[in-house]
């Protein structure tokens, strides 16, 4: 087997003070963390597209990365060096986990047979690889919406022959992912919304998007996947407005049509600023509502407003959001997905294992300094004690609603006191931790 | 009674063609359209807070407004002078709706005793104008945000004692609210949310805040007031996040703790551009949703991030807003208040009348502009025509759930045709909306 | 010659009262607006890349617009095809500009000499047609962005050669704009900026930037260019932050580089508002500093941060624009080109002829206003007032320079006065502008 | 003398390991770095107003923040009180630098003749305290926005005799400041800017706004001031929009005004956010261009869109910020000013030591890693690398001015070759920042 990366060893942990550039600093897949190795808790997993099918194109230029796996005129064999291409990746990472899109992974085809027989024959392929490496799928996916066909959505188009179509892409899909033994299958509404609410149904296309979802969660129990299903919130691009904006939206819909139990959340860093939140901000909602599944981990750019997928590089945004997804318990089928691309003007392919290792330890130093809050407890003593009201009579008669509004009412006209509330002491939080990531 | 405005006469309807500032040139109040009169479609409101108590101050400088209701020294008084200069004002307008708080509207007190007198006092007052005038509270609130106490929030407060205090007010408000006959009641989560995620326990204050919610709703049900409940979503300011963040959000909440049937939204202009939704689609998705109840009317700056609450000025966002309300059947108890203040500049009391004719003109211009796009239909039919594949076989067998998964996947194999989507026609359904502007 | 729209007739003025949709009801070239004729004032442009050139793809889907001319294989004729329909649908839109970059025309070929021959055969084409049609060239450009080897930048690329590639580039189509007679000409930094600065030196990068706007303003004066240079900002996209990132900082460079003599200002509506301006305020601060050029006429989305180079639909936001441009005397060579695309689902040929019909009423209907505007003097009358203290003796001394800050301490020491200042009056003004739309 | 803060001991350097909240970990005074101490490179400033003067309050609430040094009555007397404090805390931080505006130092008074007089009182008081405390005035400013008089603006107001009111005003203020020994001066222009264009002469503004700043400068040479004056950009709020937007607008208006010469920036980070910049690109675009005074260290909320003047928190922003301005010199006259406010629930006097006493050691963390980055070359030595180019014959010939655009052209001609760029290496000079900031 030809290898595209023979210039590179494989990655080891080598400590804080190597002076190598492609070696982990703090990764260490085997340190144990929080009662788990580092590996177990972060499932790290790379993505298909972005590092073996995108060419660096961007919408004003042309492609720039040369991809040699590419360089194959048969086109079966060209997604076969593919495949190549990316268990070298990942084996040379020493990560375990891949995601893909069906059409990522083998050619679409110019019928639904072509693509199911293509499909099939790459899943083969695959299957054995992860077999041979001791790899595992984190998620799968299919795109439906990057074909003409799906222009106006795929669930939520106005044709139902499209929304046929794209259930038929889901199927083979998820079967597939079932069948690589993936532990997740993702949904993500590209282009679920609409550019002008001028030519669209609204009510209609929300119907359409619970009916599909709901279709997808019966065939998954119908077949017997164990693994969990994803909804992947984003607001725009390339639609003016996603109908899966955030967290919350996807929440209330879910609700909506009864799929609270059916679907989690994967939760991208660079949907949730587009939103308009915080990443953290983003996760601790979906903790505190039990919604979150997996996690996309990139960047985006704060001054850009566009989906940049940039490779995070900030502990001190990632600490808060492991600290909040470890202290609620961490993730059980999901794991943490490199959505990220390199910049396009990193047109080398080293570029890529620089920016999975520098990433892989931005994670791996932030998982030390949230094991380091959770284990000193300053933050959540402080909480407990900040709420400690409520664990008294008058709190917890309220929150067992034993008092009404009159209660109340009447409580404080003879209680008749004015509460002098304590300091929230935000500053004195926010020096804990960074006083937690410069430890660790 | 003293006038406040005696230089200014009652403002009339005198056409389009009018040179006088002070005078409608849309505003017809009787004026047939879409079967009601535009007085009854609108159902125009004042609120008291930013015309009659706001001094002019900004973050960066002092008080610029001088009102002569507040030059009187004892206190009741220079509340019930208020009351004249508000009654006047709505009463010069030719508007029938007044909103407020009920701090507003009768000084604090120094005591929830205090509190509870200057309130029934000042409601007596109230509702003998409004008889007086044929006038009517759209709406009433509590403000539970700006006294000191509610600086970590009312109703997801660390302290119970806080949250009753709120109950109290919210009791008294709500009961003032029915005596005087008001068609709703608004809450508002001004610092219902966090300024950080590391001292505060979002679980734990949602639990409080459903609670919160559902001791109103009882309530309301227990004095048999007949009016609206309504939450006010707003993402953030003065709190850095806000847990009635837009419309989706307050929706997951309310379905979470099983109050869609008890609240419906007051939804506010700045406040969804604010949270990264233009007013059209915040709109959009609670009538799809069937959450729309009222309207808080005013407009932010596209470049300004805060809540600058300045009054509408354009009829091409309020046509299409209209458009979708009015086209889905318009409001029931609701009606548009104009929560919006004259610019800090704008230091004299006629600018508050310049302020509102003007936005009451655009808000009737945008009404017939809506009525002109609801009875040409141009955009309904071709809404109609681009959905009507969902009314074959294919579609509703699908809507109503009579095909699986497997069932479309198998006629996508079958079918084995590629769809070729029709145009959107974005920019044509833009024209017609210009054209249906530019018309009336 | 073969026709690419036969189902569509000539555009011509019907009125407001029209009911066709191919039909102006506001633009009728001939009407005198100002002293001067609408098509005279306006010089409206229809680009070639976004009509003719894209395919309809975006970040995250394929083609869907079917462009017949590229039908043909053989390269030179597809190019002559496309200036066949570029042709047709300028003269059927009944305007009398184009503009264009230098591989929109031609082919860019395999080496610079390709290039030359491409570029010198098309321009002889379209010269001929040019004249044929009674046709011109607003501007042309030379798309320094595209190609892999800009990557890193043209004029401010790390690596000299490159610079002057583009040097070779600006050089051709500069003397090909000459050569058809065109008004003026584009430079648009596109990668003129960084990704990160991590790997930049700015400093050398502005010098380098300096240096070829100053070549190219060479190169002018020694062709005898009679046209205007112009600049068009824009902060970001494709890069992280472009040099030219608004017009102060445009204006700042040329001051640095002594240039304000040469260039002037392209400014484009969705660049204004990517740069967190109201186009209003961008055209503003370029009509106070004498910078402006010529104008990209389009619209973002409010809600969504990449140039989605829509087609301008706002009345409302236009007049101000016209009234801001045409209170300062109008433009000299510049006029109004469509930098718009029509939406990726607007896949039909007709939706061209939809979009830019569309927007040229709102431009000849915003024109109108802002006659109305300047005509009735309501605004312009009330900031004379306003500022009216500057023709009295303590104004005048300040302005002349003929008094100190010792002196102004001194007269405020011995006068002893508070000011009170009168109010601004915004929402009156809103109001007459308002008035001013809906007059016309 | 009271004292306010008898609970806190003076705050000394204990190293990393400590477990003290109220000591530095990095903040060691006297530590050498590149050649100076920490205290010298960073002359770290408190605020007075923010402080000392703020009670707490926001748009939609009460002052939250108990200061008792304003228990007392007497007016005079009370700012010395507040003086005290003030000295005090910068004495228990270990910080030399104060700054402040004329009216938060002394009270305004009822006239121009009070104001000088309460002013000079006060100054009097301060020299002492500053003498007796080895303090220093890092800058002085003048408050010519919060009175309502100053509503349009002070240098840029409609009305000349507001003009000669904030002339006076600073006047007296950097007389003070040059009485005290300052450093600096700062000219902020809060309601230099509009609200709106429609009642706004920004031409003539401008000539106002340039006439004022050339009259401060001739003033200051005059009074043989020897500090450095300073304007502060800020793009909007109060006002919708100043003139002094960011870096790259004054620098405009100073060239325009020929004014490069006399100030230099002093730079916010929060200002810089809300102008869409990130600060580490405000600063890069200021060094460039030679532009860089003194910083305004706070920050702002990525989610939040008003001036949230946060305390700094991120060594990763920080790191970036002073390896910008280190590697070019650092600062001069200039310091790090914490122009930032505790949150409006830290209502105990003990958090503004928290906040400080965590920010000075983001600040000094932060300085070792630029330290880091300019002793180990690994991102200046890259930089040299790529662009090399233009140190050969062609590069230089070209930024000397040697060679035309046709000269280019024609050795684009001859040369005809295609260059490979380089990879930009983002990821990995990002990696190489995280390991400095890891490092130290």
């Amino acid at each position: 087997m030809v290898s595209y990366f023979n210039e590179i060893d494989k990655i080891n942990f080598a400590g804080p003070d190597t002076e190598k550039q492609l070696a982990y600093r703090y990764y260490d897949a085997n340190r144990m963390v929080l009662n788990k190795t580092m590996a177990e808790h972060l499932k790290i997993a790379v993505c298909y597209w972005h590092s073996f099918c995108w060419h660096g194109g961007d919408a004003f230029g042309a492609a720039t990365r040369n991809l040699p796996w590419e360089a194959e005129s048969n086109i079966l064999k060209r997604y076969e060096n593919k495949l190549d291409a990316a268990i070298e990746f990942v084996t040379k990472l020493g990560v375990k986990y891949l995601t893909f899109h069906d059409i990522d992974l083998a050619p679409e085809g110019n019928s639904p047979q072509e693509y199911q027989y293509n499909l099939n024959h790459m899943v083969d392929k695959l299957g054995q690889k992860l077999n041979d490496n001791k790899l595992q799928v984190l998620w799968g996916t299919a795109n439906a919406f990057s074909h003409p066909r799906y222009m106006s959505g795929a669930a939520t188009n106005p044709n139902p022959e499209i929304f046929a179509r794209a259930a038929f892409q889901v199927k083979n899909a998820l079967t597939a992912t079932k069948n690589l033994g993936g532990l997740g299958y993702v949904l993500w509404g590209g282009r679920e919304g609409y550019d002008t609410t001028l030519n669209t149904n609204i009510a209609q296309e929300l119907e359409q998007l619970g009916r599909f979802l709901t279709l997808v969660a019966e065939y998954k129990h119908k077949i017997g996947f164990k693994g969990s299903l994803y909804i992947e919130p984003k607001p725009c691009e390339p639609t003016k407005r996603q109908y899966d904006f955030d967290a919350a939206t996807v929440y209330a819909l879910l609700q909506k049509f009864d799929l609270v139990q059916e679907y989690k959340l994967n939760l991208e860093a660079n949907h949730a600023t587009l939103a308009g939140h915080s990443f953290t901000d983003e996760i601790a909602y979906a903790c505190a509502n039990n919604l979150l599944g997996s996690i996309d981990i990139n960047r985006g750019d704060a001054q850009n407003g566009w989906d940049t997928d940039q490779f995070p590089n900030s502990v001190e945004e990632m600490a808060l959001v492991l600290y909040e997804i470890f202290r609620h318990g961490g993730l059980t089928n999901g794991g943490f997905n490199f959505d990220a691309k390199v910049r396009r003007q990193s047109n080398s392919l080293h570029d890529m294992f620089y920016a999975h290792v520098g990433a892989i330890d931005v994670l791996a130093k932030s998982l030390l300094a949230a094991e380091e809050l959770i284990v000193n407890k300053r933050l959540s003593d402080n909480i407990s004690s900040r709420y400690s009201g409520w664990q008294t009579s008058l709190g917890s008669n309220i929150l067992q609603g034993k008092v009404s509004l009159e209660d109340l009412a009447k409580f404080v006209v003879e209680n008749n006191k004015e509460v002098n509330p304590p300091s929230g002491q935000q500053e004195l939080c926010e020096n804990i931790v960074n006083q937690a990531i410069w430890k660790k």
